[in-house]
């Protein structure tokens, strides 16, 4: 089986990656911001090919920004430019990132049984709309190893309690390790993770809930939303932290339900909704389209 | 000003309503029941017009049906047909209710200083949308009086604070008998009611929450969502119980929202959905089409 | 790969399926008809575990109803209940159909390079979600074979185009009665079918059409979508009829867009709303949720 | 009745609305524009509060950008800025307007039998959510007539017909500039306009069809869409040109029906999306949100 084969599309020519890079920057805001920014790039012959900014507060605020660019030669002209924009930012008391589109980012897949949220992303990714390496899957069952080997990406049981937490997170953060991953997701991973883990890769595990959060933080959302009788169920995609549930919130969405639905029927309607969160959280994320700022979002679409 | 002008439709003409009845019915489900009643309905020569059913559980549950009929002569028959009715009822452990179509239901409106749910009750009033008259409008502000009083409709202003909440409420109890209401809408109407008010008009009032319950039940849930940084703000209508925003949910809806997003635009946001969900939430109580059940609800859309 | 080991749930299980039935019933409207469905129902103790129905108009109409029923000991009874039914139709001038669900219809899917709407059918039939077997995939491209094929379904390569298009058609049909194929699923299949095969098959041919019609009837709907500057795209599932894109409309969805997507982004997009429609309407036609009238559907949900 | 006492509320204090203005751009896109228009502001101390900007083609295209600004004694330092704007607006050839937040645009709103689209707009200004000075409401019918003045606003009763058209719009032409008005709002303005009418305000008219453009163009789309059968309604927003309900559309929306629903019942459910559709495209025009380019909107949100 070689599903691999299905062609990836993608708007920038490969060829022509080396020569993007995206620049995300937080500071105070004041005037002139976007002006010392933009003739940065102006001076290095960039041309800017989106542009998204957000000030938290005209008058007292914060200022983010995220800036997609285009530059020929840019791999030539990086260490002279990465040595201005250095001073830039500390002119202007900027906290910054460079992602060069060269570089694409590995990625992690954390699955138990339910495979819904999996299958979602290996679909995306065969259809060219997540920029990632898919490096691993880890799980604590065997369900999805056929299905991932089929793809060509190796697949690992590590099977995971209470009891054994601790050594299991160490063996997974090596494997984190050894596979170079950038990105956590947890696809419907259902094992609690320690502070420690949690610490290891702050604001990059990406996670689906099973409820519309706040609402039914904890176990079995879809029961107790049944229980309570709401019209709507959903879904929340957000980075971990260790607040159970309470991490920065990336997407959410619902879909109408009605007394009729009982709790099978919930998690089969969910599923839907979680399969198409998690797929856009996780696009927006390798697309760098999201700042983290306190416990919120702010996300470029 | 004469809005009232505003052409009133309805499917049904007024010289038909009092040939048309709605019947609700719950019962233990068994074999049979839709044969006793479809088959009393046509001895009587009433066709059935509109027909929804549910059972909790096909094996051991609760059987749950609404028919809206049409019988020539209707109110000649009903004695004949109401003694007949609560013999089969007997037989088959029925609750049940008749709601007669010429016997239109009469609405209390409940409002403190923001007028968007009122506005929008008077507005699908006046559009022949909602099937009641509203008999009187209450609130602890002076804001809706020229609004209301302009629409030939009396307004009551009773202040309302913790200290004065008893007699308030003896005085509302009051003006809703004087004025013959069956049912109590709470328009944003920014007061905590008293056990004693809640139990008197059991499951007949109904409010509008501005959050996507369960989610941020209680005070400012704009606030609190925006703190939360969720990505869709909801409102949710309501029977009210004496467990705060805890009543049998009638309908909810969401809109989604950005970082960008402060308050006050949440606020905005937000009034849109809870006009449209409150506005759904009365219309459907009106026709009849809401079995409450425990602590949920079954609507028959 | 195995996966089909995918556990596939049913609310129904498989021992009971061969005492369950679904009967559809189109008649003229007047007094009684549910009296005496039931009635018959009831006689031969037959419980009722779904019921939904609708007057096209309730003066001078016609009466159309859907019942799922249980009855034990139903393929004994069987002979005799049909017996009665014909009766009882004949009497009512009703047009029926009984579908026992023992008896599991069967599907064939075709598709041409695109399979963004085949993998969304195989994901709902693995996770139960479509009660069918999928008899054969026909595809005038050879991409499908190896997904299709894995999941052990016979997949049959037909070469297609206008200048072969009756021989090819022949080898279809008769391919479709080797397998005894209920129902064809066009999955973005991109061909046109002559009058001939669509007469052969009825309202047994769902297609998925690339917009939300009428809009943008035929090709390249998002080409024309772009053009127009739409900020909303569509798809809509149909049966096919002779009239391009004219048949009876089963389900539609949208999604927003807006002036930054270009035609690729509008596809990646539709894609999405394209397999959850096609999946819903195949999901309610196996289901007998579906009666043609005219050239409309009505939908029992 | 007094209405308009409804506290008005906006993010900007009106002290402060006299250093406010909107700059919209569109040139050939090349490297360096942002850089110099952001120069330039900030080299008069003007502070970017809202900034949106679009490329319709990295390679060879277009550029549009809106800024939204403060800047302190902007009213005295506006004739230095136009000035050395202009210049730089010559050099990089770019076509722009300057919209001073003190300038409030004045509406005309034009409306027939049905209000529901006219109260919306009042609903949404009385609540703060339009930036305008309604400055008059013309009508072919009197239905309005109370409404409208009870808000204050001047109503001219303008009878229309096909043979009268040409006098009419004499009469709506020095109207609109005895009310000096910028934006003319047609809110179920039944009445086909000429060529010359629609020509005089050139992407000024603003309308609302009942429709899902492009489905359903010209008469009667309710009856139409019952007739096809389809499982979403819409409506559209667009400015009027030449081309019956071909202008470049602003916004649409739609919402779920079926097969139960009858004309009356479409046109009631189609009513509360064209409200809300119409209000929101209202806004962005009057926030100068909207640029048109062809026949298509860039609408910055």
């Amino acid at each position: 089986m070689q599903v691999q084969q299905v062609t990836k599309e993608s708007k920038v020519q490969d060829s022509q990656l080396e020569n993007r890079a995206r620049l995300l920057v937080k500071c105070p805001d004041k005037p002139g911001i976007v002006s010392v920014l933009s003739t940065f790039l102006y001076k290095h012959n960039a041309n800017i090919i989106e542009s998204s900014q957000y000030s938290s507060d005209p008058e007292n605020g914060k200022f983010f920004i995220r800036l997609e660019f285009h530059c020929d030669n840019l791999q030539e002209k990086r260490p002279q430019m990465e040595k201005e924009f250095a001073q830039i930012a500390w002119d202007y008391n900027m906290s910054y990132n460079i992602f060069y589109r060269n570089q694409r980012q590995r990625t992690a897949i954390y699955v138990s049984k339910e495979l819904h949220c999996l299958l979602e992303l290996l679909w995306a990714w065969q259809n060219g709309d997540l920029d990632t390496d898919i490096a691993v899957v880890i799980s604590n069952h065997e369900e999805a190893r056929s299905i991932v080997e089929s793809h060509g990406i190796p697949f690992h049981y590590l099977p995971a309690n209470k009891d054994i937490r601790k050594e299991v997170e160490a063996q997974q953060i090596q494997l984190m390790e050894e596979y170079n991953v950038d990105v956590l997701i947890l696809a419907r991973y259902m094992q609690i993770l320690t502070p420690d883990f949690v610490n290891h890769f702050e604001n990059r595990i990406i996670n689906i809930h099973h409820s519309f959060l706040p609402a039914f933080i904890g176990a079995n959302p879809y029961d107790r939303a049944h229980k309570r009788g709401v019209k709507l169920i959903g879904a929340t995609s957000h980075y971990v932290t260790n607040d159970l549930d309470e991490g920065p919130i990336i997407e959410q969405d619902v879909e109408r339900v009605d007394h009729r639905d009982d709790v099978p029927t919930l998690k089969k309607i969910g599923s839907q909704i979680e399969r198409r969160v998690l797929a856009k959280a996780v696009k927006w994320h390798l697309e760098n389209r999201i700042i983290v700022e306190g416990n919120k979002t702010i996300v470029f679409h």
